[in-house]
């Protein structure tokens, strides 16, 4: 009998939504427990993750309500673990496929979404600098995708890693929401740079990427949309208003 | 029969070091070829790293120099990605152990060496910073060891991710090397801090990981010394007279 699991997740967390991709993919059934970050239950700290942040796994133990964890349980918490986490449980899954040299381009890619994208888009998105660096992280990545599929060619960790960022950006930017100016074109121009032909490869890969049914099912666009547009009207307000 | 592995390195890099540790525990034939940072052989970027780091793998194809890479044989990098890989090839070599809840454990173990540690130490032993937030990192990787062993139990690849570090942060304070003024006795001050008994469970720990046979083994301290001599002496040319 496998170990129960219970996931503390919030939707708009793109975190979070890598270990929600995961489960999907594996396919197992699992407590899905949201929390709101901006007022977090009181228990979860003490109980769940001392660090406060979304995702963590509760695995195993007693069963017991997702609001009462208990200390049977081993928590668990880094999205980009708790992929492996499920990978290493669900082997069948092919979340990481048996082949280590396969593996490891798995997590070539993923270093990559980490250390060159995850900055890039951050900067753009929440701070509004200079988009020419995010292209050319996306580039990066573009330049280990093989010709067709997936970042390993079967769908994979390395995709799940990106995925949730792919989603929300394109979300932002469609809707001019982001850490710059309001009302100026300015998502419109991100998104043409990103969607230019040099990025050809990537567009067909990123679409791939969203419209996969572990990505698809777990993604609540209007939820995500409307949170995303009550947190950047707050950044905006401070940022723009002196 | 396995296939061929070349290991390309540098006896001063921590992050070689993680490769050439985990080839140790695994215990398995394998090429090393010692790559002069200062002076890369030109055929390194185009033929093993276009990144032109180390270490970096060669892995199967035909049997070739080690300075005659073969475009047949796989070629992988990053040192955290290396030792998952040398895991995955050699399971029974327990770098990774079968338990999933066991490998997450290591994985965050590194996680918090890669965000907390990394950060830190450079901070202070490459710049001179402060060594409070150091001591604090260290406090953080304390506070996630069990009572008595290594970071999951066993000699694992979360002691072989900061096992490096340790080594090179000892030897170089020791020594009074370091981005800070020398002949100030600041040296002996940080590792006084870094011995207070604040962190005595660190240092016993410390000692354990560093006096490991595959970590030992690996670390040519004369050489690594003699490096880091004349690498400070030239960045502390550079920065403390203007
Ligand atoms: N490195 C973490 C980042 C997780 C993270 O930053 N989660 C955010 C939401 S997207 C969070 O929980 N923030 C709550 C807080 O910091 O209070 C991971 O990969 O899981
Ligand atoms: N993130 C890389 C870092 C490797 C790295 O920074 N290696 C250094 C030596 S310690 C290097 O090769 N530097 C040569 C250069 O940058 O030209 C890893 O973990 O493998």
């Amino acid at each position: 009998m496998p170990e129960r699991i219970t996931l503390y997740t919030a939707k708009i967390c793109p975190y979070a939504h890598r270990a929600e991709i995961a489960l999907a993919v594996a396919g197992v059934p699992y407590t899905r427990y949201e929390i709101d970050l901006r007022n977090k239950p009181e228990w979860y700290l003490p109980k769940v993750n001392p660090v406060g942040k979304v995702p963590a796994i509760a695995y195993g133990g007693p069963d017991v309500p997702a609001d009462q964890p208990s200390p049977e349980s081993v928590k668990l918490n880094e999205s980009l673990v708790l992929v492996e986490f499920i990978a290493d449980l669900f082997p069948e899954s092919g979340i990481l496929p048996a082949d280590p040299v396969l593996r490891a381009k798995a997590r070539l890619f993923i270093d990559a979404v980490s250390t060159k994208f995850g900055p890039a888009q951050a900067a753009v998105l929440h701070n509004g600098a200079d988009p020419e660096p995010l292209v050319q992280a996306l580039e990066a990545l573009q330049a280990l995708l093989p010709e067709q599929g997936f970042a390993i060619g079967e769908f994979s960790a390395a995709d799940i890693a990106i995925a949730p960022f792919l989603a929300r950006a394109e979300l932002n930017l469609e809707n001019d929401l982001g850490g710059y100016p309001e009302g100026k074109g300015e998502g419109q121009r991100i998104l043409s740079l990103i969607r230019s032909p040099r990025l050809a490869r990537w567009q067909e890969y990123s679409k791939a990427v969203q419209s996969h049914p572990a990505v698809a099912s777990t993604f609540d666009r209007d939820h995500v949309l409307q949170s995303f547009k009550k947190r950047f009207a707050e950044l905006r307000a401070k940022k723009f208003t002196a």
